[in-house]
């Protein structure tokens, strides 16, 4: 049994300002919820079960959890179809000041607001080996339970900062790459690239901010394939698919 | 001033069956419509637009039209932030025996369910030249308005076909290259890659299907970047996101 206020309680992390206030975000279904289990990094603050899934899983004895029903875990779900385990975990507290920038291929996202795009992107970067992303504080928070479904569980592996882009690049300690994927920039597959910098994603519409792309130093263009006897040209890419073939270049073009 | 009925008949256009009845989907967006009164492959069947938009733009003398209201276009609309003009537009006949897959890439969608997917791996597939992708019967339809409006304009370019993939792959002309993307396939950036031949991009969750699975003659795969230390590695990449690698690399390798 949930209580009326424990059901709003939980509603209402969708929202940013209660998870901020709460210091909780909702993690659902069971590979995610399985897979949190087994990570150290994340505390699990509570756990809201069908009894199929408790029968079958072992809750550590730290974890104070729910056996609820198909009734009420729809209640507390933000999904269509909700699955069988909902857990409550503690928004953990990162230090943007243990990312090493100068050791490997960062990304930054600038304005990302699309959740799905947002989870897709975590997604992809955890499949690139990327460590850290550092946002602008405007881009869409990773513990939206949308961005979270979006990355498929790859929110337990890619740390996310929120930051001013800017102060953050005009205080670099020492210079380095800044990439940018740009119409007037270098051909991806015709230049040199590094193993080491930063890569800049902007938004979806308005592609990278005016006070970032001056400070960018290394401009990358995915080239588009001219067909004859076509007249219009698509634009420009989907923020998620450009940032998935830059970093397969960039992580394939030194290996 | 547009009557209930007909508004009840633009709304009805946001399910498959109507579209099919009456022949009909949805376009909406200055830059879409715009586009589309330039193309001679499409018929535009009415156009209702705000004073403003009408005030801007020229609509031939054969294309009936309604000035309405911007309340009038939020209930004909399926945007939460309808724009200025919407048009309803003649679903096109294509043939799919116009289409040779032994000259160029052609792409094959083998159940894609998202209609955001969908239409971002049209807008991928114009951007990489990509005249024609086939789908399986049970892939979203490309006239759905979520489709329509994630292709960012790209639906006017790329032709997309439904039919049965496994009689069309059993009654190619010829053998040519079909590719899929596996976990057991050759390394993306480390084969020769063709350019003619078939690319498969399988469904969100299952993957592509086991009966075209052993159509596939060219399994790829995309390296998943290592690192020391960790124990957890993601599963797969966004359908769309691996089709954008994938068909970079395709389009790039021979170039």
């Amino acid at each position: 049994m949930i209580t009326a206020a424990r059901i709003k309680q939980i509603k209402s992390l969708t929202q940013k300002k209660f998870r901020k206030e709460l210091g909780l975000f909702v993690v659902e279904g069971e590979k995610a919820v399985n897979e949190l289990l087994l990570h150290k990094n994340w505390e699990i603050n509570h756990i809201f079960a069908l009894e199929s899934w408790l029968n079958e899983n072992v809750i550590p004895g730290n974890i104070p959890f729910d056996r609820v029903s198909g009734k009420e875990l729809s209640r507390i779900s933000s999904l269509t179809t909700p699955n069988s385990v909902l857990a409550l975990v503690n928004i953990p507290e990162w230090d943007i000041r243990n990312v090493n920038p100068s050791i490997d291929i960062t990304l930054m996202l600038d304005n990302i607001q699309d959740p799905g795009n947002m989870g897709t992107i975590i997604r992809t970067a955890d499949w690139f080996g990327i460590d850290n992303i550092i946002c602008s504080e405007n881009t869409v928070e990773v513990f939206n339970p949308k961005v979270i479904q979006a990355t498929m569980g790859s929110f337990m592996r890619v740390k996310v900062f929120y930051t001013s882009l800017k102060k953050y690049l005009e205080t670099l300690p020492e210079p380095l790459p800044v990439m940018g994927a740009m119409l007037d920039g270098e051909n991806l597959y015709k230049t040199e690239l590094p193993d080491k910098g930063i890569l800049i994603t902007g938004n979806e519409s308005q592609g990278i901010s005016a006070e970032i792309l001056k400070l960018i130093n290394r401009k990358i263009h995915i080239p588009l394939f001219h067909k004859r006897g076509k007249t219009q040209q698509p634009e420009s890419l989907n923020a998620g698919v450009a940032t998935g073939i830059i970093l397969s270049q960039l992580r394939n073009f030194n290996g």
